[in-house]
């Protein structure tokens, strides 16, 4: 199997690549790296122009059967309406990973009609116990392992960070959550900025067709003083307000135990199906 | 003329409120500091509960005719949509001052049919030079002094934190921007948010009804890296791909020097017209 990889929002560390390369390797699988991916153009690897043709050059090439984004940032809603104008036969034959800021993008190219996954990246493989993420990924790709899927799926599944999804939520790019699980996660945030994203993402109409809401891990930055309430009564909170089941805690999260939540329409990695 | 004093997101300092209640007194204005606004639950001056009883009495008290919110921080989201409820008459003949976390207020009492204003807030006395902040809306609420306007309005125009406006997008607060300005302003945020919350406002069908957008002041916090691009030169390119004129910078901002922008429907201090 070939897995093609692009970085739509930040760049990539050698470093990593180097290490998922050699992991991917030992499980017969082709990695190839889009030079793309290594380049800087202030905060994005590379100017939009540059992250748009790479990830829609991969998209067309019928030989590559897994886009997988390199890692997150910032960046790739710069890109995400132009990347699906006209998406090629081909684009639709691929299983599409990623997760944080791409998913901008995996909203995107799941509206278009793509199979796409939110699920560990690249650079993943630098965090602690990093490995093991990849591996899920590509053992996921490779195997069809099932093991490195949130074990709790029941039914169509969406999962997103909070923050990306809020920046979604009323723009081309929201998702038709009607009878779906939405799983979300965030990081480096305060509890009054998350009570802040929960009020706009639940008080979109698009929220009230969630079949049920479930809170992955929420890595926060520290409150000036006190909140006043725990993050999960913040979440069963704004629930409640919208009329959505809260549906418990998700195994998903930025960090090595993130798991693989396949979207609606997306029912294994392309090449096994 | 009585200016009732209530704190719907944080609490209020004393040392604010006695600064602000002198300076009144100096101009024969009667600042009525409502207790909420010293009250302290978690994050916010009292529960959601508290602060909307408190908000609420002011606006049906006919003695009040002025309605002045303490200072920002976070949290009146949380009460605004209940605080609009079968409002009663008399609240529509207040002129209501506020700005930042308050914003989301304004929102919703002007769309309910009230007279709400953009403006320095009392808490602001505390800030460099913050006495002419306060001054500047006492004012402009006492002997009715343009001089606190900013100074190149040109029709209906709404004031918004980024953030703010971002959150209340898609919501029920949302206002109709036909034919009218929106400026903007931000503090705390890095240039990459500014990207992604403008990225969020453009993209929504309400932002192309904008006649154009001035940009206030933004107080950033650093970026990780350099974002590639300036402030203005981001904020020109998302009105352009959302096809909304730029209109040049605006007199607003988290500082002392922030100007009063009165929202359509208030065309002066309630007691005045």
């Amino acid at each position: 199997m070939k897995i093609g990889v692009v970085a739509p929002s930040c760049p990539l560390k050698r470093e990593a690549a180097d290490k998922v390369a050699a992991l991917a390797a030992a499980r017969g699988l082709e990695l190839l790296f889009h030079p793309q991916c290594f380049l800087e153009a202030g905060h994005f690897a590379g100017s939009d122009e540059e992250r748009l043709a790479a990830l829609r050059e991969v998209m067309a090439d019928g030989s590559i059967e897994t886009v997988w984004f390199a890692r997150g940032g910032y960046g790739s809603n710069r890109i995400a309406q132009d990347a699906v104008k006209d998406l090629p036969e081909a684009a639709l034959l691929k299983t599409i990973v990623g997760y944080s800021d791409g998913g901008f993008l995996l909203a995107a190219l799941h509206k278009a009609g793509a199979r796409v996954a939110h699920g560990p990246m690249v650079q993943d493989v630098l965090r602690d116990g990093g490995e093991a993420a990849v591996v899920r990924v590509l053992d996921w790709l490779g195997k069809g392992l099932a093991d490195g899927l949130e074990p709790n799926l029941a039914g169509p599944a969406f999962a997103f960070n909070l923050v990306v999804l809020s920046s979604l939520m009323g723009t081309d790019l929201e998702p038709d959550f009607e009878g779906a699980e939405l799983l979300i996660e965030e990081v480096d945030e305060e509890l009054y900025r998350i009570d802040r994203f929960l009020f706009h993402v639940t008080s979109q109409s698009g929220f009230a067709r969630v079949r049920q809401l479930r809170l992955g891990r929420c890595l926060l930055k520290e409150n000036d003083r006190p909140f006043g309430a725990e993050l999960e009564e913040v979440v069963r909170f704004w629930c409640h307000r919208a009329g959505v089941r809260y549906g418990g805690r998700a195994d998903i999260g930025h960090d090595s135990l993130n798991r693989i939540v396949p979207f609606p329409s997306c029912n294994g990695p392309a090449s096994l199906s």
